[in-house]
């Protein structure tokens, strides 16, 4: 039976009687069993790469590390549209990523592109921000204009229309930029749901970075 | 025109021409002009008393200081639900605050209720899966009752029926209690569109807590 | 097996065969057994008060009787919502309870309000309009721009914004008034909840009153 | 600017500034300028019956009269359905028609099948309950079945499927009757949306029947 | 276990386990048992004209002919509605069919008037278009218009008012035109609702029609 | 005026008034003004087996041909996904491409795959009938189980549980399977949504290809 005083409900009942949220997001990183394959030489160098620049290998990287196929063109799509010049800067990219991520509310991309916007902005409660309501942010109309379509093509992709790019070129985007805006909402609305259908943990690290 | 080159861009066009994410939270409360009124003793006791425990007056406190009488309600309603003994632990009533908050997507509530899950389980990922999607979390049965039938009630109110209840009473709970997921849950629903419906910001301390 | 003549369908099957759809609702009025406290002084002389202004306690009332903090507290927000001065008539606060109870399909708020917004309003088709679909009432421009208002506080509160605020000042509405709004939309969207969570049933009176 | 105090809100904003809701109903019956046409002698015959029986012409029938064959169409189909022999009874056929209304919020014909409910009934909560939530009212377990059906097939009809069907016959209900049920939600779906599409209003004498 | 190489899993997993999708849609047209009645003279004569203007009598056809009264009240409205003179073209009338039909996801009515606007447009993309999502369709501001009227009342009926009839006006339409989008939008809803209901199958033959 | 009279109507409005359908689809390919790049030696090869092997490229492949890295990735990534070697025939892969798209409405995708559902089927209706509800077809229990976990990580990837997977391995899928079907809806949930947000138009072969 229930008791009726609380006062020591929190420790008593959840904080001894259960390992921490985030415990085994580093040893189980999906929900299936596939056994990572040896790296390829290119994989090898990126994982090294990961380890020297972030001081760890993504999960995501992990998971998809039973195939050195899939891990590879998973990379360089990210890679290319992440890091590669274009008229979205670093930051904007990821705070796409971000928005996005909260529509479908994905637990892997939220924490680790929540990181990556406090990172890059040096300023933690944006990242905040935008994993709980973009719409609250104060945002450069740019800014708005870039995560409202990037929304809308998210959550109602049927719905878009000329009048939406014709209010990106207003905000000042050219039309590579609209690509450009497309294809990393794209993404995280694939990634989003490879990581949702695998139960996709992400390194535990993530949740102190950039705070 | 925009530039190809993003390497620079977080720094150039974001970190340096627009202020933090959350830097006038603390001076402009909310998106209405109501002036703040003189504190009636028992009020300016509660507010010397969330000085000592806290460090800080809560903004949503601030924001009804325009009214004493609303400013009592509310408090007297908030500290009963949330601090006064319960089947619940302070934990889950929190935990229930923030599962709501979620769904509503409400910037104030997930700030402040977010570092509370934090601060009072002793578990900060368990705050961000909160706010994120509690249904990624490795929850107890209790828990994932508890909080599924807080979202539903949330949702889809007009869908509660006897079987849900049953579905609470099997996880343990005694009507009481269920009561007092009803009402946190309901309290969250009134509080998410009160700080959305005049755009309530969060103290900026909140964001660094209990990391 | 079912039978093909329906003449006598209606008296045989449904209307002898079980009892009147509001027969317990004075009787059982939640789903939850939590035995009625005995009450307080000040709340005694409340329902005294209710009995002799409205002829009879509100069902609501007897619900939070368990527990006397939680019925002062609910009583004593109640009463400085919908009663107290404010820039919103009687009648107006009552029309927002029935349009977002209606968007919530909530029974005992239905019931009860829509009797109140019939009574106050001296025109009963007035109250059904409202539980149905207030679009399809002849509304002032100011009393359309407050139910919109708050039933798109209700429905999607991530999506509130500076521009829904200036639609209502533009129909007249002052900042307090703005909260008033708010604050009474957020009240209702408790209530609702915690009345479908428990199955609230409203007296038996409210269904003949000012029809 | 609006006023504080609000003691004489609802009478003197609008209790006296505005006509009652239903005032103009039994004139302007849709939204759409179409003359009606002379009756035919079989629909004069029908039209005269409506008032023999219901003391009035239903204004559905008025809005249909712009075009002889439309209005026989829509009378022989409507009379068909409603008034058959049937192994639904009467009673049972208007349940599905206020059900359906009322997940489509048709103003209409939540009225003119709300007050038949009524009637039929000789139980006027049933009607209420109907129009604000059918789950909330006590329904028999071949009501809950029939209603529960009718409003998936209005919510989501792309989602029925055989088990829909097989509960309605594990309820008791027939091949026959399924098509029934079918047939009766499938036309209020139809008029719901010519009513909502014309605005067409109801007769006023509606409200105040069967209370 | 599931095999790795499925360089001929199309051919020996899919191909040759089952039938093709639409192998018995012309012996089993419906989930329900309704033996078909001896037809009317009126009835037989239809049928006879259905056979001999299109080859073969639609299935929804002998779906109804459990019932003659039923049967002659759907083909009279049909009848009506999609063939009589009115200010919306044939063609007008089956894009309004299959825009509803798209919207409410229905197998039968698509298949049947996918093929009829393939058949009088002379243009077989353009039924495939409006299949799969109208917006995307080079339409006429016109044609643009009456398909956002009709599936606003398909999706959301109670949100219709005077500012979407006055576009529809805008467009060029008479209050008579209007009042057809709205009864082919309705019926459509009803017929939709019907098939889905009772897993109504369409003539095999329409697939093959007009491509 | 709309004239009454439309027995000529399709021909006269409708028909001669407008060009096809899809009459620009093979020349105006997305709504951004984005040069093709010349083609590297790499992706000349692509897209002269693409020509060899089905007579022309695909207009999406035209579409990324601004950038041979992005059109790179692109093709690595559909290769690996859609026809490398699999648990899953390169038939499911295709109708979880179709059934995806059908719930995102995607024009392009839809007409493009629906195409290749019909040619490795060797069945025209299947691939109708995933375009308009993949619910009414007559699955394979696995094909049924296979599109339900690919339809709800596109609908609603936030509730996708350890459930969801279990009905997957309950219908004979080994976690590679998963993996796979995981993968390739994601892929769709990203293609469509570029596709959208570019208003990218299929081949017109497409249309008549396996009718």
């Amino acid at each position: 039976m229930a008791k009726r005083d609380s006062k020591t409900g929190a420790a008593n009942r959840v904080g001894k009687s259960r390992p921490g949220a985030a415990a085994a997001d580093d040893t189980r990183i999906t929900a299936l069993k596939l056994p990572a394959q040896p790296l390829s030489p290119e994989m090898a160098a990126y994982f090294a790469k990961c380890e020297e620049k972030l001081g760890f290998v993504p999960n995501v990287l992990k998971a998809y590390a039973f195939d050195m196929t899939k891990l590879g063109t998973f990379a360089a799509m990210y890679n290319d549209l992440m890091l590669a010049p274009s008229g979205l800067s670093k930051l904007e990219r990821e705070m796409i990523a971000v928005a996005v991520s909260a529509h479908n509310r994905c637990y892997y991309c939220l924490v680790a592109h929540g990181a990556a916007v406090r990172q890059l902005s040096g300023d933690p409660p944006l990242g905040e921000l935008i994993v709980m309501n973009y719409r609250a942010a104060r945002l450069s109309p740019r800014e708005r204009a870039m995560l409202d379509f990037a929304v809308k093509v998210t959550a109602e992709p049927w719905l878009v229309e000329e009048e939406d790019r014709a209010r990106l070129r207003h905000a000042g985007f050219a039309d590579r930029d609209i690509w450009d805006i497309a294809a990393v909402a794209g993404f995280f609305n694939m990634t989003n749901r490879v990581a949702s259908a695998t139960d996709m943990r992400p390194n535990s690290v993530y949740h102190r970075q950039s705070r």
